[in-house]
């Protein structure tokens, strides 16, 4: 990267969180281009300056353009931020790999297990693309999107093995809204934000019971605790687990009426439920 | 303490939390006995087994007793269970005293610092009983009391630096609905119990700002970061913060609409707050 132009990120795709993530990108000085599925979708954030598909009522910086060409997008790419799901990684991933230049970081926003593989999602990354560890980093945290978009604060964690990388990309994302901190435990980070999903329906489930916030803070504490012993096992540091991407991530989320994991059960089975008393 | 007989407990005094340990540990088959400053509250506590001061709706188990004797109460006891204001720990413990025996373990239930010395109330019970420190314990973790009261689940640590006499009062304090843990760290449980408060406060001043699950999920995870370090300066180990006198404790009490530090700015200041936009 030229020590003269800014940073240059293309985030793949216009969902919910990848939109706010370029939100954030832009408004830190950032160069952003959305990778768009549709059409009308890319061409309401370049002309309008909204995504209709999620956030209609937020306008969007006008530097954020959006593009359909995965090639214009990747295009001298600093940064390829990924945000689809969990299980179309690999086969969209490849798609795209011949447009990812040599020295482009992959940054995942993905939380999630491959089912058919148990992989988490940096170890697809440098599966299908053969890029080294060192150039695929994670972005976690407490970040609920509606908030971010609506500009209240929040902090993350940048994970990447490389923490020069990781360092360059908090910069490249550092805004007065949002507060990213640095770490080298990408395992730690991943696995935090995808099991925390497992203890967010667990706690759902208690509330859903009319259960309180001793049964919660229990099932918060020591599923975490269980957490951890699980991303040790994995090669993390257990203090990566007690951070943002761990315990923030979790806490959001169980405590978040716009968490879908909080909500599941207590939305769809609370009578079934109410029904079998502990 | 003899095979042949339960465990037995002098808890001071019938305040919210004490009465809902005296219940506790009434459940898990230990004898109690209550010591309340009121003639009223103790005959109320024999006779119709309530605490007309607390929880007047909830029938108390009728093998739980009260006492206005300190003498009385402490006759034999296993455990001296402390549930009283920080700042009057030392002036009532001194008067109590010359009624502990030599093998009384003294469990602390506080969470506060003594404002004019600073010192845990672990450091207090020392210096004012002369017991080694082996035989002070403490008992924390998220413990809503009116929650405790209604039979709903719930999970704390109990710390001992001598593991076999947290082990004792662990099995003195075991019920269906109650599950107590174990750790010598009794630094780090009773700093996380009295630090939480103050970060509960400030995720209440974000709330009564009318921010949401993102900063209060950053301020939780940052402020339980910083406590950690301020404890490992002190002596405790990092793992106890997570636990659950530490995170546990700390999320309960930032989500609980019964938390008084939680809601405190929000019910005061909300208006205030509201117009100086962060």
């Amino acid at each position: 990267m030229s020590q003269h132009r800014s940073a240059r990120a293309a985030v793949f795709s216009a969902g919910s969180w990848g939109t706010a993530v370029a939100k954030i990108l832009a408004d830190a000085g950032t160069d952003v281009i959305v990778h768009a599925r549709r059409d009308e979708i890319a061409d309401a954030i370049n002309t309008v300056h909204r995504n209709p598909g999620y956030f209609p009522d937020v306008e969007l910086p006008v530097s954020l353009a959006a593009t359909t060409d995965p090639a214009a997008a990747l295009h001298r790419a600093d940064y390829l931020v990924l945000s689809i799901p969990a299980q179309s990684l690999r086969t969209n991933l490849a798609l795209w790999t011949p447009h990812i230049g040599p020295d482009t970081v992959i940054v995942s926003l993905m939380k999630g297990i491959e089912l058919c593989s148990g992989q988490l999602a940096s170890q697809v990354i440098t599966e299908v693309t053969g890029v080294s560890a060192d150039r695929v980093a994670v972005l976690s945290g407490p970040n609920l999107a509606r908030e971010i978009m609506d500009g209240e604060p929040a902090a993350a964690t940048v994970a990447c093995p490389d923490e020069a990388a990781a360092r360059r990309f908090q910069q490249a994302c550092r805004t007065p809204y949002f507060r990213p901190y640095t770490s080298t435990d990408i395992i730690g980070c991943e696995l935090g934000g995808a099991v925390k999903n497992v203890i967010a329906l667990a706690v759902g489930i208690a509330s859903g019971m009319g259960l309180g916030d001793n049964a919660s803070a229990m099932l918060i504490t020591r599923g975490l605790a269980e957490t951890t012993r699980l991303a040790v096992a994995m090669g993390a540091q257990p203090a990566t687990l007690a951070g943002l991407a761990g315990l923030g991530d979790l806490v959001a989320t169980c405590s978040s009426p716009l968490s879908r994991n909080r909500s599941f059960f207590g939305t769809v089975n609370r009578s079934a439920l109410a029904r079998s008393r502990w």
